[in-house]
């Protein structure tokens, strides 16, 4: 086993990064790709599926490969202090990242928009939550205007050294795969992902001919605009971290589909939590929005969209359950309550071991 | 970067398992080390310090590095399903790699002794969660019974492939290290992981002459059985993870700390709580009982009965933070709220930057 050391040290060569970079890495990526043949039979069988699990990243999400080189090139550059508008990931990513370098983070949030259980990795990792009395795009355009006047680093996804560092999941997978996948499933909000996921996969065939996948982009039927084609103003899903009704990275992403000669579609909420509820079945726990890009392969399955025969599936899942138990324990009725008796716990039990 | 398969495809020929086993795995273990210079110049500098994280395991703990092996034992030998008495990360690890297998897990938990959110976990991933009108001590005896009477694996703390796979984090650290650290710190409750991280030190130092290390268990003040000397009746500590008033495996852990020259001490819960602050403003959100391990080893600097000059020192952190987010949100006041104007923006945010 060698010593790991993060993306940004395990594939440097690989990106486009100024020479002032300053390494601060948690040791995110290198996260597994877990193989699930159980759950490829049970869609209809004939393929391989792996799971590219995120939630195994250091704060619980995909954010922290682009992170580290947002704030690498931020500390660099000799910033005090960074800043972001975000209500859930990013925030508690940059916090992380701003205080493994030692220095300040700034988080930005709409007033009443933001459930006091998703801002506690923020908080905990220590960053300056200020609400704004205003919507998140006043939130956007007020760090952007600071930052331009002052020496704060802005690590929103307008960042681009953000997408350098998510290419470095794209890397990941061919190395293990030996080559591309077929297919790449994945949740699609800002667009900022399924964009970088083609920038690294384009890269690494150029260099290698590793093979390109065809892209599976999954929004949430109530936050679809790139399937719309027009900007949804107030977006509504279950899936809070894929709730974005203008991505930022829209253009990009449909073209990204499109090059690979694959599509971006919508699924209900309803799929997104059977999904979510199945793959924990299967052993994995992620947060709604990660389940998107099954739902979406399931629903392309179903209806005879896709031929997969001997192909290579890859799913994304971007971000860990433990980010929004409520949602779980919302779900949840009382467990019984049963007397302290073997007899009494046997009649329970045995009554429904016996029908399995 | 080679295909990663697990800790016990890993790891297979040092441990002590059955040939019936049939390989269950969520693909945890690999979990970084991360170097924490800084951490280790506020302690008093002149060593080396690193964080093993176990947090960045499948479902969020350590437990699932023996879990992965008690489960594929169980399934190996043909039970249909797994049973355990818990109220936290045993819970939800059982949990994930029943569900993995196909199999029911089936978790016996004293009735009001657990907060809806810690069974999140759980709950998630498909368990059976029951119950009981008694104690912790009642489902635990119950759960023996159960699984001496009928063919359900017990997954608790008693089955001995539980330490098998604990083991394995000890080969990580030395095959990163390349041998042992000087010091190995970490939280002791039930004192399974400390046997554990013992066993594999000295299995792979005979084999492989790669050292040994000087153990420091940590207890919480209020759940300090091994420091007293006596089984502690009603535990108490905000460390809920290590909460436990007679431990498992106590004779064993006493013997290891003693063997390698080290020692079980205790710390109070300020103690854990502050150092759990203090992680995260490295970066690294944990559960307060992940704290403690770090928490024991700043007291005996501070009280200088260490000497660590040139030392190298790892302490384990067996928790993310996520799951245990209340503790964070209840200690945090509402943010404070502000016009979206840039100017009261930059008041705010440029008074606390230029007191840095």
């Amino acid at each position: 086993m060698e010593t790991y050391r993060g993306v940004i040290e395990r594939y440097r060569e690989w990106l486009d990064v100024p020479d002032h970079l300053q390494v601060i890495s948690l040791l995110e990526g290198n996260t597994p790709l877990i193989p699930m043949p159980r759950l490829a039979e049970e869609l209809g069988g004939g393929f391989d599926l792996w799971v590219k699990f995120e939630g195994m990243n250091p704060t619980g999400s995909f954010k922290d490969r682009g992170m580290t080189v947002a704030i690498s090139e931020a500390v660099g550059r000799g910033v005090k202090a960074v800043i972001c508008a975000s209500t859930g990931n990013t925030a508690a990513s940059a916090a992380a990242y701003a205080s493994r370098a030692g220095r300040r983070a700034i988080v930005i949030i709409p007033q009443g928009k933001v459930a006091a259980g998703k801002l506690a990795g923020a908080i905990a990792y220590g960053a300056d939550v200020i609400q704004i009395d205003g919507s998140f795009d006043d939130a956007l355009n007020l760090v952007v205007e600071i930052s331009q006047k002052h020496p704060i680093g802005l690590v929103n996804s307008l960042n681009p050294y953000r997408l350098e560092g998510q290419k470095t999941a794209a890397f990941e997978i061919c190395d293990v795969l030996q080559g591309a996948p077929d297919w790449l499933c994945l949740p699609v909000g800002n667009a900022g992902n399924i964009t970088s996921y083609w920038m690294g996969f384009r890269q690494y065939h150029q260099a290698r001919q590793s093979g390109l996948p065809k892209l599976l982009g999954v929004q949430a039927e109530g936050a679809a605009p790139l399937v719309l084609g027009h900007a949804v103003e107030h977006p509504e899903t279950v899936a809070t971290a894929i709730r974005i009704g203008r991505p930022a990275r829209g253009e990009q992403a449909l073209q990204a589909a499109e090059e690979s000669g694959g599509k971006i579609i919508a699924v209900s909420d309803d799929q997104i939590l059977q999904m979510q509820r199945r793959l924990a079945l299967h052993g994995l726990w992620v947060e709604p929005a990660s389940a998107a890009g099954l739902a979406g392969l399931a629903q392309e399955i179903r209806q005879q969209r896709l031929n997969l025969k001997g192909k290579r599936v890859v799913a994304v899942c971007t971000g860990h359950g433990l980010k929004d138990p409520d949602i779980i324990v919302r779900q949840f009725s009382s467990p019984k309550i049963v007397k302290p008796e073997l007899r009494s716990l046997e009649e329970i039990i045995l009554g429904e071991v016996s029908h399995e």
